[in-house]
């Protein structure tokens, strides 16, 4: 998929955001940029007067907005989910600067929709909306005030996607049929059961044998073909319980 | 100049800005990519609450921030002028992309204080002040929707400046002894004087005769000693008023 097409494949996902004037911030930010499809999970307080008055002529977005409960319901369709973090973590997957991300995301949307996800304004993403995403995205700041606003932070993610799906340069190579997120989480949940009972995975004492999975898996983009050999492979292996 | 250390040297010049919630959001966005002056040209509203509330934690841009009246009094001591614009016009120059433009300017800042200059929210920059600037620089946006909040616009020209600044890459060459912004006005003034004396300049009836030396000269980039060169030229090429 090449140019500004593959920008109307990429979703905002915003996450349990506090603010609504920010939120039309971020729809102005998008349709600046070329991007359109905006997803809310769990707004604290959407629709909004103040949503509205921030995204002055980009109240179409906020129209067509959609609206979920749980972060796995905005993903669930989709191939790939970049994530913006500021914080560096132990178990991180290498964290990419947005320009690197963008063109990933730009190639992803040959094999289907994508997903860009921010946390809210004072805490992020949790741990676990951190998982679900294979891609951690950190934009460079001054290290002594780091304090960049949601609309900001959408602002330069979605210039550096324009930019990207306008690259001359062939986007990355995608996958040949990219797998989905539901189908990458069935299958987590499929190790996982599999793990307990065979008795490897303790869930009173789960360690990080899971979150080491998840990353594991999210580096190697999965292909759909591949989550059914590892599927098969684990139904083969499962203790049977009868 | 090399590093963060170049962003030092980088003034952002809001000229007559409306409202003042986005001049705290500009010192916002500054401050997260680590430039630290802020210059306001005839700001409607100076201080005000509103800055302060959209600042958070970068009041002290505010409280530093030089209020002048007129934009020669901003760019003055400056080395080169980098201008944000909309518009396309028939004689400009060629406008940089963001990219280019960053990496121009930190290479720049080898020869001293360069500034960025945004518009007010509604009509940007007026050709005249748009002539005082070198460099005119285009956000690339959809165009359809091409309504950059003043802060988003801050905000993807910092973060561009902070990425040419971190670069590995070696800036471009600076010039030996650059001009000030000063020095090429009183030159400009030099020409005027020199063909209105002559006749080849009608005051009643211009035409577009300083409009294209300006825009000749934005592109040369001109050093200390080009511009004695050529005032050397004009002071004795011109007609003896006795």
């Amino acid at each position: 998929m090449n140019g500004v097409e593959s920008l109307a494949r990429i979703r905002v996902v915003l996450s349990r955001t506090s603010h609504p004037g920010n939120i039309g911030a971020c729809a102005r930010a998008m349709k600046t940029m070329g991007l359109s499809q905006l997803w809310l999970v769990a707004p604290h307080t959407f629709p909004h007067a103040d949503a509205l008055a921030r995204a002055t002529g980009a109240s179409d977005l906020l129209d067509r907005a959609k609206v979920v409960d749980s972060l796995d319901e905005a993903l669930g369709d989709c191939v790939m989910a970049a994530a913006l973090t500021a914080r560096r973590r132990d178990l991180a997957a290498p964290v990419s600067l947005p320009r690197e991300a963008a063109a990933e995301l730009i190639g992803a949307t040959a094999g289907g929709e994508v997903a860009l996800v921010f946390g809210n304004e004072s805490h992020g993403l949790s741990n676990d909306e951190l998982l679900r995403c294979q891609l951690p995205v950190t934009i460079p700041t001054n290290p002594h005030y780091s304090s960049l606003n949601l609309g900001s932070a959408v602002q330069v993610m979605s210039y550096e996607l324009r930019l990207a799906a306008l690259s001359p340069e062939a986007p990355p190579p995608g996958l040949l049929t990219p797998a989905s997120l539901d189908e990458i989480e069935h299958m987590m949940a499929h190790f996982e059961r599999a793990m307990v009972n065979s008795g490897f995975l303790d869930p009173h004492a789960p360690r990080r044998l899971m979150p080491r999975l998840r990353r594991l898996f999210a580096r190697t983009r999965l292909e759909r073909e591949e989550i059914a050999v590892l599927r098969g492979m684990l139904a083969a292996l499962e203790p049977k319980v009868d």
